[in-house]
């Protein structure tokens, strides 16, 4: 509760540790002309209008361990270019951004996505160094194959769109996607596009020779449009070669009460089908959070589900991923390919999931701190440290290669 | 515990706050004259008395995602003008005005009013966006029929009285019903009026021509007074034909302690039946924590029942509402009508306790804020919010009506 | 956690929040004299050695319900004498002054301290209005009978010395002790003495004339020293006339480490049988946390016990008193008297712990911070008010009298 | 979640604190000279570089009881030496320095140290001061026999090296082992010496010369290097007259990602029978963390196993130590020795681990502590202050000798 209030205000204290921050290191301009007293260098002229939120100050030794060197320097940049809008916390949990939507945050109190960061963390693996696959000539194998790609580690990224709504359109529309998908692609694995209903055609076509230009390896988010609009996006996707559809059904209950903006439903399985029956590439109905659904989605004759409570932000107080997968594993696993998202960070977090039921994960938030903190080439070292992560954990819990990652690993 | 330490204090802290804002906003005149040092703009002439309690600065991106435009606004207006006795915080928890009474705050620990918080959290929802109701042409049904009035959602407003003891005199009694039977009336839901022991009775009959003057959509809410004195007050209600009253008993223990205070007591079966006995207006049992309770309440002829803690002011550590509902509706589901109170914030609330059993739910701490912060407006934007908060859940969860709702929605 | 390490360094930020409160109350003369700047009012003189901490500022509206008025003057004093020896915190929880020994603080990690307050917290109770037993003519009677004294409610001191070692002589023993008895009497229970083995005899002396002045109304403790020793104690108790006595045998363990202050010991059957048949005063065995300790208790002829992990200052990491006094009470309950002790504050404590099997309960730093604050008439207060406290909750939960309440209160 | 990003920052945050301090205590000559004005004495000349973080003001009174006097002087003294590298916070629960790796955290979230200290606080303890063993003239044995080495409590020093990597060589390789490895002596314990993979050959040799100077009474702590490698370690531990040999194999995936990295490796039961066959000193298989990994440990020949998670450094989110560790003493105590390590700070964590089935525990991080604080009488007193607590323990949980604890003592 505290910190979020605390970073909430941050606007305000920043002012403060600003100050205490230029104390620390060379004194500005501004600093040596000003007199003893309190904290001038961070005083607007006297005549400004209301100021602009102001990012505090970051700690030098910020984060994770993974987010030493150039990781680290990336996250900086997030929080410098995305603050208030991203916090860029050392623990992505939901709690500072909580209600922030348009923005980072989970809906209404934010406990959806806290859900999904406190039913992962709850998920504890064991530590089996006897039972090892590794050494100085052995590796373990990261590598796994979706839907024909081959995929450097389980991990892609997830659809997300809203560079105007969600991100103030602190970069282009088609350059924060380049960043995306050519950093995923880098570093072996598959970037998304996502979508808006409100987007326009010409934006939306954009995206597409996004993916075209990286040989079709990214996932082509699609939000649930009316069938009619909806089938035209496919078009764009097979035109760019797209390697995989997902359709956020979730998002149905949107624009709800707002009727000139009712561009997205629910669907029904009957319009599913249409939707699958139209193309050729393989799509992923995005949103599962049941059995019942993920049966469903099957009779849909759906390629995949997603599990995915779309990170909290389309109903409050929904369950975590982790908690849902296993059941929904249990009803489709094996007949069609699973994919979940939720709070993916480290590549432990991959293992869980893997471990858990799913054959690969979505990354979302954190790819997007990658693309606006470090470019195409901060993703691809997200995405690549990730792997490496992955690997690593591997070996401690006695894993050969991801097919043989199952609930054994969990404690 | 920090935070509830943090805001008790903020009086202190605020002067700093304030001043940081200051310094951010355009300077004020005596910021203007001042030597650079602390914190002038925030220090009153020299020789005044004590201080009054100064609202802490109130981050500028405040709250959930319903709270953006008109109601961040009602929000912000609520905290300058209620503060210290609420503090608007982002999540209403009874963490930081615990053992505030009179004010807004739980007895003693505030164990109470945070248990009905933290018993509404745990619960989950479950996300079904494949049986669905809605789309282009298609919307739930949000509204219900209670006691022959249609409700444009389950939920109205709860009696709360105290302008003089709990808000110090902020609003004149009958401005401040006004504003909350009005705004909801105008939001297609009912109002409700408190009562006070101690009240003097010309300002209990001028509470009840507010009633008449909204035709009567409000509860009448009335104190566990002596039977004698109560069924005096009954004969105001039905003068003013207030579709409902509801008696807290509660109550019952308040002012024990101060023997010239006794003017309400606990009820017995018999005397609940007198008073059901006297008037043909639906009587609602409100303070209902067991199933015994409840039975015993149908006994009496009671039209319903009020599941409630009083919002944790009458006993500490009594369970949150949400965790004794579903044994109550158990016991008279169907039988009578069973309302519920107990930090109603959101649609998702909403659809929590109905599912939970209830078939409406009574709105306390946040429409007084949204009274206090907008005036009939603001009770009205706060009620409609909430009523399409409760549609785009029932998309996503695919409740087609408030009928439909049961417990297969909980995760 | 961080609420633990923030009032642990409050003595440096108190000196800011004293001059933000200065500079919200009516300036002082070093004020007055202050150029712009920082903070002079609590700037100490420049040559002054190392300064004594200081008390932060004291939120003007502190605390519980029952605090308003003059209980809360007696916080608001306690914390001014008492600081940092106490904090006086909202929620006495063990937090804040984890490992403080001496002092007021739990044995090291102050965990069983700390889970005395859960263990409490988690029992909930049932609020029954509707079973009232009061009304204008009725009332609750909170009376008992312990060892033939008649008690206002079942709430007594504990015993608690170490007025040099805990207290750092802030009273004199005999004044300390006065305001206990003195304000316990006046409220109509017992008041109590606590034992030091290093403790010069003419004080132990003295500290029994004080018994004696109030008629022997008062708990005689008496640490375990070595038997010869001990039972010298008990002839002052008979002399005095003490009403009761209790040997703590938890301490047993203190000096263990110190061998020329080994001056008390653990207690074997033997040993205990010993100090019973001495004397014709009912010996209570105190420390006992397992029905196995009980029985033993029992078997050795004492005439009662008291649960107690000695507010957890004998050994870390001991559950709460709540959580094992059912299955004590089921061994023994009946058969002697049981008292308990640990975080009582509230009427609800009360309640709660003798529902849980208690026949009385110990108050020990609630009673401590109201004799520093407040003298006799502030003990007296503390104890007048939870004695309300406690009747407004038999109210709610429908309990007549002391003798009826049991775990059907609890939820 | 909080205290961390407080912690974290707190190289900004503690200017203002130091300033505080500095305004509390004599006037620092910067101070006198400075204007009345804001933090003078913190200021670094204007055209210094970057400064280096400053240590935020310590809390006078620090933490636990058994801190007071000189082991709160050691505290102190370790606070101003490692800080930022470690805070010394007053419970070390791997919060603060998360994912601060090199250096003391956890790995990346740093749950698995998180765990460590969590699993073992929920370890209950039942206080049983009838049954006891003490008094003037007894006293509890709290000696042990481990591998033919008898140590005053069944607690030695964990291996830790890195005093380049993790403490930035604030101590010379060889200076750091006297410290550990002297003070453990002078307590009647075993001191221990860490590995690195790329550690100077030079280094290596001069540490086995400190275990040799103390008569081999210290661990040799070898990392998982190739086995041709680690065997040349092996062959210097024997000419040192070590005692005891651990291999943490849990290291075996750290320098995974970067091949030319790759001296350390898991170890097959092959590999590990290999050196323990090369040996007649007693090999410990560290990091195990689960009955089959024990078991095969016990196959392979070793002495015995330490339950590890590598204080949570080689793999996330494992569970605790203490949450392990019954099923493993199920599966193999008596057959080999079994050590423990995670968390150990009083003596109440060593009766706990050895009640969980454990034969004696190793200490990390505290004792790391105690040598930058207080050198080798530092870690003398650590250590001694441990055995007065677990004596003390002893005593009020009735347990006449280490080879009594069993889990009776637990609640």
């Amino acid at each position: 509760m505290f910190r979020r209030n605390f970073l909430k205000t941050s606007a305000f204290f920043g002012v403060g540790l600003l100050a205490g921050d230029s104390v620390l290191a060379a004194a500005t301009p501004a600093q040596e002309a000003a007199k003893p007293g309190a904290l001038p260098a961070a005083v607007p002229p006297p005549a400004a209008g209301p100021a602009a939120p102001v990012a505090p100050a970051f700690p030098p030794e910020y984060g994770p361990a993974s987010a030493k060197g150039r990781v680290a320097e990336i996250y900086q940049k997030a929080h410098q270019v995305m603050y208030p809008i991203c916090r860029v916390c050392p623990q992505c949990d939901g709690v500072a951004c909580a209600g922030e939507f348009p923005g980072m945050g989970g809906l209404w109190s934010g406990a959806s996505f806290q859900n999904n960061f406190k039913d992962l963390q709850q998920v504890r693996l064991k530590l089996r160094p006897l039972n090892s696959v590794s050494g100085q000539d052995r590796k373990p194998d990261t590598t796994t194959v979706i839907f024909g790609q081959r995929l450097a580690l389980p991990a892609i990224a997830a659809p997300i769109g809203g560079t105007g709504s969600n991100f103030r359109r602190l970069l282009e529309d088609a350059e924060y996607f380049d960043r995306i998908i050519g950093g995923c692609v880098d570093a072996g694995t598959l970037g998304a596009i996502g979508d808006g209903p409100a987007d326009p055609w010409a934006e939306v076509q954009a995206r597409y020779q996004v993916i075209k230009r990286y040989g079709g390896r990214a996932v082509a988010g699609i939000k649930p449009r009316p069938n009619a609009n909806l089938l035209k996006v496919v078009r764009l996707a097979e035109e760019a070669g797209a390697c995989m559809i997902t359709v956020d059904i979730d998002s149905g209950g949107r624009y709800q009460g707002n009727p000139r903006d009712v561009m997205v439903e629910p669907k029904s399985i009957a319009q599913l089908r249409e939707i699958v029956r139209s193309t050729r590439i393989p799509v992923v109905v995005k949103g599962i959070m049941t059995p019942e659904d993920a049966v469903w989605a099957l009779e849909s004759g759906a390629a995949g589900i997603c599990v995915s409570n779309h990170g909290g932000r389309v109903l409050d107080h929904t369950p975590g991923t982790a908690a849902v997968l296993p059941a929904i594993a249990g009803a489709v696993k094996g007949r069609m390919v699973i994919l979940v998202d939720g709070c993916v960070h480290y590549g432990d977090d991959v293992l869980k999931y893997v471990a858990l039921g799913a054959d690969a994960v979505m990354v979302g938030r954190h790819i997007i701190r990658a693309a606006f903190g470090g470019g195409r080439p901060g993703v691809a070292l997200f995405m690549k440290t990730m792997r490496d992560e992955l690997e690593a954990s591997m070996v401690v819990t006695g894993m050969p290669d991801v097919r043989s990652i199952d609930r054994r690993v969990l404690a």
